[in-house]
């Protein structure tokens, strides 16, 4: 499926952004941040949302999808810092490349860019955007403030879990759809059937990542595989797991649980990933992700928008899902 | 001046405002923050800039105020972690108490907060408020990574140090002010003489700040005396004592900037204090004070409301001056 009449204006118009000159030292981290790449889902989001109800998708909703594409690297800039993480896309991240200091404020002002993103908005929408942008925004922060508590906390539930993704992640994605679907002049009904669509995308979306972490082929992923199991990250997996596990299978993940020797990296990520076999993991997480994408497409035939149109939001989904169908 | 009546709304609604409730990790810090106390002047401004124009400026201007209080004390927040500030008005500051990510995560929702405190403005006057908040906001970032610039930059002139105190501390003043009078209804010439009386006294204020850490008595002032000259602050004095030190004083200037043995700071101290002494540094801030305190005076001389209603702006600026007339 070709999305690049989306893509392409979302890319142009990135490109054009300026943001800001002086001082350097806080404007260039913003450049540098979103020239990183991307694959622009959500502001292709926006823009397939407004062009289900609208031909005027562009001019209406191109300047707010960018909104929320700032905002989204405003939240990887910040979560970097607080993750101490080197890299972003094989790039030194801002607070390597600078210093933490200027990847706090430049950060900042992203975020404040992103809503001044949002003021050409036409008045008698104005507001109710920026409440839900806002409201999403403080919502994506909690995601990421019980992500970091997660981390240090012993027990953690597979409900608490898949509400922590759904603030971190998923809420954003809806928020992307809705608020293009608005522009568009949907109906709230209808704005709302996308926004969930959205969501459910996001949750789908993230466990699939958890899943490829295991059981995804590492050339195509990108990432090392059991980064997760070394790194003892609480996922879906890893919580359902110690959930359903017996006593001998508890006692081998708590036994691996904070081993993080290099060198039984690899003995760890085997033993770990039996157990996950042995209590079938993988084919429970992908029913999870199934149900949540089956979801999303009924949310999606209930919008009253032109078969057409919707089909590219279902295609979207799917590559996503890089899935065929 | 008894501007409690003003003062005691702007109390009250700060204390009744939540921000959020879970995870409480992101919001306590946010109560805790907003609650250590402070002069409240930049609501104070915007609460009197609405009633020179109406009587029911508390209606029209009391949620706005709290959103320059938020904004006011989200960028202290995020100040204090890069400046690695322990303490706050006497008390741990958040990245200390907490720690730096709940400090970084924290703020960040407060900028949200403090936008969505702007929302209920009406929609006549919303975008244009929203478009002058964010420029504001941004130019605060400006002048705190100026600030940090100027840190390590071997030459800063007057100018530039100006501009600085100017984006980190007076623009915000200025807006504070402008955003009141805009919601109590002044027309557009009269916001405009508001925000540069209220920019006028921020600079004021500064340099006053930056003459007190040398000129001022330690009990009144609250700080050690001299704490700048200790620490190499790169304030207007020294500038300025750079600028028009013959070969002898830059010598003893340069030879003490750098050396920052505890042992050596009451010495540190005296020494620089003598050249500052030498070359009339404290008249010579003193008049550029007096300088833009007069240009505020007149900027509010201009401005078409009550003369009565004036005294009070008038007032609120020689107490910020500490001064009697």
């Amino acid at each position: 499926m070709d999305l690049s009449r989306f893509l392409t204006p979302i890319t142009r118009a990135l490109a054009a952004e300026q943001y800001g000159t002086e001082p350097p030292e806080l404007y260039e981290p913003i450049r540098y941040s979103m020239s990183m790449g991307g694959k622009r889902i959500r502001p292709l989001l926006t823009l397939l949302g407004a062009h289900l109800y609208s031909d005027h998708w562009e001019q209406q909703a191109l300047k707010p999808a960018l909104a929320v594409e700032v905002f989204h690297n405003f939240t990887l800039l910040h979560d970097d810092i607080m993750d101490q993480a080197p890299l972003r896309r094989g790039q030194p991240t801002v607070h390597v490349k600078w210093n933490p200091n200027v990847a706090i404020l430049s950060g900042d002002v992203m975020l404040v860019r992103a809503y001044e993103l949002l003021f050409d908005i036409e008045p008698s929408l104005l507001r109710e955007v920026l409440q839900r942008f806002s409201q999403t925004a403080a919502e994506v922060c909690e995601g990421q403030q019980l992500d970091m508590n997660f981390e240090t906390r012993a027990q953690v539930s597979i409900a608490q879990y898949l509400d922590m993704i759904r603030l971190k992640t998923a809420v954003l994605l809806g928020f992307a759809l809705e608020l293009g679907a608005r522009l568009g002049g949907a109906s709230a009904a209808d704005a709302d059937h996308l926004r969930r669509f959205g969501v459910d995308i996001g949750l789908a979306f993230q466990l699939r990542d958890d899943l490829l972490d295991v059981y995804g082929d590492a050339a195509t992923f990108g990432k090392r595989v059991g980064g997760d199991i070394v790194s003892d990250k609480k996922t879906y997996l890893l919580l359902t797991a110690l959930e359903s596990a017996n006593e001998a299978q508890e006692a081998t993940l708590r036994q691996w649980m904070g081993q993080n020797a290099p060198e039984t990296a690899e003995a760890k990520v085997a033993a770990v990933t039996a157990v996950y076999d042995e209590l079938s993991i993988r084919p429970r997480t992908e029913a999870l992700i199934n149900y949540y994408f089956q979801d999303a497409l009924a949310h999606l035939d209930a919008v009253q928008a032109p078969a057409d149109r919707k089909a590219l939001l279902r295609g979207l989904a799917l590559q996503l899902m890089e899935r065929e169908n």
